[in-house]
């Protein structure tokens, strides 16, 4: 079995991609004929992971999106993880942070339960609630440590000993990562500190989100959160592509705004 | 329909009890009798709701514990919130916390799905990915403060412009509270802290964790996490409880734990 860091080098090398398409299949958004079919969340994905799997070097599944619509939202994502070709790595987000008896159980359930090869992971709680996570070797506990949204000043940017929050987050996460099967999730709405992680973390996968609707900065993310080899960074972004068209053609509309995105990327990215 | 905060007060008083029974259901500790049979998730909530439910002011499920047996625990789950009784405020416990669109889906998941009253939340993504669940003013929010476990010293402590970043949690929790419907959740093993909490927010509900297995200061939990009153605490309490015993006796054995538990706060309450 290959390492969550062993598919993304091979999915992001031979796709040529950064890109992580994020599923949040929201009914309010979704193509009505898509909809009004049979198992419309997992028919959504699938229609999806089709239509780009050759760009991408990950998928990003929200846990929220599924779990919204019952036990059936529940079989859709475990279906759709199974289809997804098993070269593609998938992240669960699901943002866990629990003690570690709590934790071990929500290990179980991404890893075992829907098969995903890594989690995203909330550290306010410390080590022992990303412990059981980081038993599974061949996994990755991405680690929430500068977000996207407004939210991200209210606490993020508190400084303590010099350091902001999100900094000590992000040594700590190095600490952890023993085994080396820790990410940090830093938002693209953030482009400095992007800079200032990297240099923290010089080895550590980035999870990028908030490129998309949220209008953080694509070069910036580019430039900095790549590694020294220009690799190890994923850019998600889900609702700028996954509804790129409500209609009949909306496969191939997501796979035109997935191209036009990873060729962006490749662009700034030979630019480095 | 009522109100978390009325259900709460009602239930407090109904019973003479600020226990709370959680559930965390995991097969290695379930009675075998419980196991071998059918829909055995429900069916260990279910002796437990009816041996303890006039000793308790509320019960915390832990997401956790279902989701981790797939679809068959989700429905569990929904089926056991349905199964308990209508005054007795059910608090789901899974440490949300992500942007606003996700922690919309989430939110009504809690309440929507499941018809939780209560949702526990993690803030370290700040007021945008808390305010999809505020916007149901007649639930509660119990947002992650100062948590029962090790990994609380890992970043709960860091200190910024004289306040612990936990204390910064309180203060933002008092200003999110315009509705009346936010908590705060705060471990037994920190009892000078929960007293400073007080300080800062008197009259919010508190969830306080950590009385059992983890060995937190009951007495302390009790003397300082009560408001002037005597109310508005809710001492969670899951393993020492519900697996009190593993033989046919189970579900006496539980109700006599929760009775010795809910009688011993009351011992030291009446002595605050």
């Amino acid at each position: 079995m290959k390492s969550f860091l062993e598919k993304l080098l091979i999915s992001s090398r031979k796709n040529n991609s950064l890109l992580c398409v994020g599923l949040d299949p929201d009914f309010q958004r979704m193509p009505e004929f898509i909809i009004r079919g049979e198992n419309p969340l997992f028919k959504f994905g699938k229609e999806i992971v089709d239509s780009t799997s050759d760009l991408v070097c990950a998928y990003k599944l929200n846990l929220a999106f599924y779990e919204a619509a019952g036990s059936a939202g529940f079989t859709a994502l475990k279906e759709l993880i199974d289809y997804i070709p098993y070269e593609i790595p998938v992240i669960l987000d699901a943002k866990r942070g629990d003690i570690a008896n709590t934790a071990k159980m929500y290990a179980r359930t991404s890893y075992e339960v829907f098969g995903a090869d890594a989690t995203t992971l909330n550290p306010y709680m410390g080590f022992d609630s990303a412990s059981p996570f980081l038993e599974y070797k061949g996994k990755c506990a991405f680690i929430l440590c500068l977000s996207s949204n407004p939210g991200a000043m209210d606490f993020q940017y508190l400084k303590s000993d010099k350091l902001y929050f999100y900094q000590h987050i992000a040594y700590k996460t190095v600490e952890w990562n023993q085994e080396g099967n820790c990410g940090l999730i830093v938002g693209a709405t953030h482009p400095h500190q992007i800079k200032n992680l990297r240099k923290i973390a010089p080895e550590l996968p980035f999870l990028v989100p908030g490129v998309g609707t949220q209008g953080g900065n694509l070069k910036a993310a580019v430039s900095f959160g790549t590694n020294s080899k220009g690799e190890l960074l994923i850019i998600s972004v889900s609702r700028s592509i996954i509804y790129a068209s409500k209609k009949k053609d909306f496969a191939y509309a997501t796979r035109d705004a997935a191209r036009k995105l990873q060729d962006k990327i490749n662009y700034f990215r030979k630019r480095c």
